[in-house]
């Protein structure tokens, strides 16, 4: 049995709904963020880095999201969640959740997070206030890569719940979706979709 | 033909390592940081993102160095670069790599590309002040992961050139490589490999 480790209004909202595409038998394990439960001594034996997503597996945890989405697609093939039998295709879905997770997922990092590249409050302060310009910017990259209606064109695949989970951070990071029509429509699209709302009143629900 | 686009002295030297492992045909293509080449109208109809690594293939390019390099494995599987058949080791190598790209090249990058993230000199300046805190924290992970002598175990892969890339940075970072004997017993290792002296020697040679 696979257990996954999540915290809610977290990128572990991606990887959650890919297991439920996947039909895959698996523990939801709450961590709180809030009572600092990542650093406790129990979940750093799960995942030293203190974060969510975090997969236990038979054969030991994986971490990262792109890594995991990659792990599910390949793990359920019959899911179809990722071109497997076409290295260019899957590259092209892996650069583009890798870009998701090293540019935008770390622009919007800056708004909550910056103490990891800063100590001085002034700075901290800085990072807060370039996140709309810094998170939009990559927005416009997003925009023109989604080809729609899914992010890989007619195929659904484990990019769509990634974006979906970014993306679902647009207003609090003071970014306009109208500005993104596309990326907008595309989160509009994955609301409906039963895995995706499910995985969010479950998560919603403690 | 694949042409692979690189600047020196940048992580676009992990695929290039890659590339030659792989013993693919390529055509390499230097973009000149200083003269601002990336920003080139040329170049971004390559990568629009205006960085490099970028590998242009008979179907489009990619970029991504995590993505490039589970290409380059997927692509010459005789080369085996990576657990292709073992979809929990496979995602445990992708999941080294994409901290690599997110956490510890996201963290090296807050010394020179603080721009990025705010606007006001003295918050560049103090983000440059922590990294090399923030770039030895994220090696305290690496070293724990790194399984030896490769970073996968006995078996070479994708993740060996993406470390020793990364690594050559430390002591840019004011990073004491002793006090990370696995990761600078790897970088030694790694430099006696023909395809890494190869592709440092034709980067420095331009």
């Amino acid at each position: 049995m696979l257990e996954f480790f999540y915290t809610p209004d977290t990128c572990a909202l991606a990887s959650h709904i890919a297991l439920r595409d996947a039909g895959a038998d698996f523990q939801l394990r709450r961590i709180d963020f809030a009572a600092e439960e990542q650093k406790s001594e129990a979940f750093l034996k799960v995942n030293p880095k203190a974060r969510v997503p975090a997969l236990v597996t038979p054969r030991g945890v994986l971490t990262e999201t792109p890594a995991i989405l990659a792990f599910v697609a390949q793990s359920w093939p019959e899911a179809k969640l990722a071109p497997l039998d076409d290295p260019f295709a899957f590259a092209a879905m892996q650069s583009f959740n890798n870009y998701l997770c090293s540019t935008l997922h770390v622009a919007h990092a800056h708004s909550m997070r910056g103490s990891r590249w800063a100590d001085e409050p002034e700075a901290i302060e800085a990072m807060r206030r370039k996140v709309p310009q810094s998170v939009a910017a990559a927005y416009d990259y997003v925009e023109e890569a989604l080809v729609g209606p899914f992010v890989m064109g007619d195929a659904y695949s484990v990019a769509d719940p990634y974006l979906f989970t970014i993306a679902s951070w647009m207003e609090s990071d003071s970014v306009d979706p109208a500005r993104f029509p596309k990326t907008a429509a595309h989160r509009d699209m994955m609301r409906t979709r039963s895995t995706v709302a499910d995985a969010l009143r479950i998560e919603a629900g403690g």
